[in-house]
């Protein structure tokens, strides 16, 4: 671990002064690599998915592992955009001249060495690496055992672009996965290791903010919200409800708990029908079980719980204050939505709502960098610290101060 | 513990509503409590520095225990200033709108709740409760034992000017300093305290980071390099040098190590001489002991130290990038000038230096956040994320995404 954290604290300083020019040709040869190398990488991926399925790893692990011609494609499109997004190093965020002449410049530069814990998505390999390289951060990605392989082929497509550019294989390395001992030194690579992001379930998000020395970009819980005003326009609130459940349920984004303001409850039957004729269980207070026979009775442990599947808990509140202090007590500061005309409620909760993103009259499942514009994603983190909400470039960076001057010294 | 911390959150939640105008407010009414408060003040830090002479405090920590009329005045004043700094809170840093329509705003919020650990000077007491305060934060703050009278009076008067706006009290807390387990349950608060500031010498600052399981804002040590280049005005290197060393030994932007360019480094002998008439102690490279007697040869450890006294090291480099190897080797990324008339020598400096703040033609001793114009600072971070170099409001404040929308649902 010493020994790779060197080597890529020296490719970093040569990434750091790296042109934005030369990092995206890297990327795009890296792409006409992975492009060239499906037969292997479909190889090795075969013999991982066949040790996985003797190992006995869920359907949704295999699946998770499973890579195609498609898929690989997808690898390879991703690092060709990746490349083609702005350079956030070198950019002056702010400047100004102090009374005594010197001019204070910060500027972005990257942040070094950040290190890529995952687990059976081999496309992190590419993803993870290509985001740190265009940032101008040498990674160290610890791929799980179960994606060894693919991984490893993958890679070296990676390092066949950034050679052919002339930079160090050094900027993206891959860890060894049999050494479980190595992810434990990662974790506490404190001065060689700058900050270490995690990219998987929860067990492995935990394992890291627990053993961690070193800084993370970490991602739990997203226990996310939509709140139905009284001033709701009720079709597009069970269009947004609709969307933030069903359009995919096993995202951070998905609204997990549905609050119904109280003076409009009532009304809100047919939205909830649709979501049990879609297949969703729907567990609610029980005022509400009236509106359907097909509702359950919410636990108390409902509000506190993400599902990751086609189950949603609804309660009542009282009005747009009864949504903030439900959120405040049980959500988990990711993404919550407030549907309403009402543009005073709206910025109320946009306010009150201490979450990395807010939302009026939008679904949840927007929670995403390529959502927002970022063109890619390295997590989406719920920390308060450096990074909020979707991850990308900008936030693989850091700043320094630029001060010049022309003799100046400080009196006193 | 948690219950402090809760109490904490409950005022953070106030604060981050309140609006500039009150913040400041009740700065100012806490400057007049403490300026109607300086006998009861002074009757404390009696008491404070009584208790520290028979405990055998040293001289420095006495110095810094110890308040009269014009500290006092001091504190009262750093108040007024805080209140009339610009309040970064619901800043928009950026926004922008997407193809469908959606609204995304990137606005600065508060951290939320701050802790800060700090020694013998009582001043922090009000100094960072401010800080936190005015950027919207609640604050729990833990001062050394040794100063536990003295800051209590402090945080009376702190106190009275936070109630006389009708803010909680619970704004700004104040731990128990004879519970010495507190220190720990606060480093370990996940989800009660969103950051920790150690305010103090290395010592505590190393406890803290080796502890602490929720975000710290460190400042370690400032091994401060001045180069003098080949390009160099010898008389402007003489009074940066001189000033960089000699204006104030103890603080963490003194220079630590002279860097002279192998080309000029015989022209230097009058530079040295200065120093050494200063009474500055100048421990140099085997090559430059002939330039004045006075000199003394400098061993290996010594590129690695942060004397914080008048001592100096003093190294010949092969030009830019020696010194860029040099400090590489032996820097601790804090603060480091260059010193040259050559202004692509200097931009390759300011490029190539990994610190917080690389300055050209300009004193180390500039690594302040007051030179740097943010009217205060709470620390100057050596680390790499969040905020680097000096720390001010901006730098106690997050960011959240509010995303305004018009029914818009994610497809796909």
């Amino acid at each position: 671990m010493r020994e790779m954290g060197q080597r890529a604290r020296a490719a970093a300083r040569i990434l750091a002064a790296t042109p934005t020019a030369k990092k995206a040709a890297a990327l795009h040869a890296a792409a006409v690599a992975i492009r060239r190398a499906v037969p292997q990488i479909l190889e090795a991926n075969a013999a991982d998915t066949a040790a996985g399925r003797s190992n006995g790893l869920s359907a949704a692990m295999l699946d998770r592992l499973a890579l195609d011609p498609k898929r690989i494609e997808g690898i390879a499109a991703g690092l060709d955009t990746v490349a083609g997004l702005p350079d956030p190093v070198g950019e002056t965020i702010a400047e100004w001249t102090r009374p005594n002449g010197l001019h204070i410049a910060r500027v972005r530069v990257p942040i070094g060495v950040v290190g890529i814990i995952f687990e059976s998505r081999p496309n992190v390999t590419a993803d993870a690496g290509a985001l740190c390289l265009m940032a101008g951060n040498a990674a160290i990605l610890r791929p799980g055992s179960e994606a060894a392989r693919s991984a490893a082929a993958i890679h070296a497509a990676l390092t066949e672009g950034i050679l052919a550019e002339g930079l160090p294989a050094d900027c993206v390395q891959l860890a060894p996965t049999t050494d479980r001992a190595f992810v434990g030194a990662l974790l506490r690579a404190e001065g060689l290791v700058d900050l270490v992001v995690p990219r998987g379930g929860k067990g492995l998000v935990a394992r890291v903010q627990q053993e961690a020395r070193v800084p993370v970009l970490a991602h739990l819980d997203g226990i996310c919200h939509v709140y139905v005003d009284r001033g709701a326009d009720l079709a597009m609130a069970s269009d947004i409800a609709f969307n933030a459940k069903m359009r995919r349920t096993g995202i951070c984004g998905a609204m997990e708990t549905l609050l119904l303001d109280r003076a409009i409850a009532a009304a809100c039957g047919p939205l909830l029908a649709r979501l049990c004729e879609a297949g969703c269980e729907v567990r609610v207070t029980e005022d509400l079980l009236g509106l359907d026979p097909r509702l359950v009775p919410a636990r108390p442990e409902d509000w506190d719980t993400e599902y990751l599947d086609a189950i949603l808990s609804v309660a009542t509140v009282d009005g747009v204050e009864g949504a903030i202090a439900h959120i405040a007590a049980h959500g988990s500061n990711h993404t919550d939505s407030i549907v309403t005309r009402d543009a005073a409620t709206a910025e109320r909760f946009l306010d009150a709502v201490d979450s990395a993103i807010v939302l009026w009259n939008a679904s949840t499942q927007f929670a995403d960098g390529g959502e927002f514009g970022f063109g890619a994603e390295i997590g989406i983190s719920t920390g308060r610290l450096h990074a909020r909400g979707p991850v990308a470039l900008e936030g693989l960076t850091t700043y320094k101060y630029k001060v010049r001057g022309s003799g100046q010294v400080r009196p006193g």
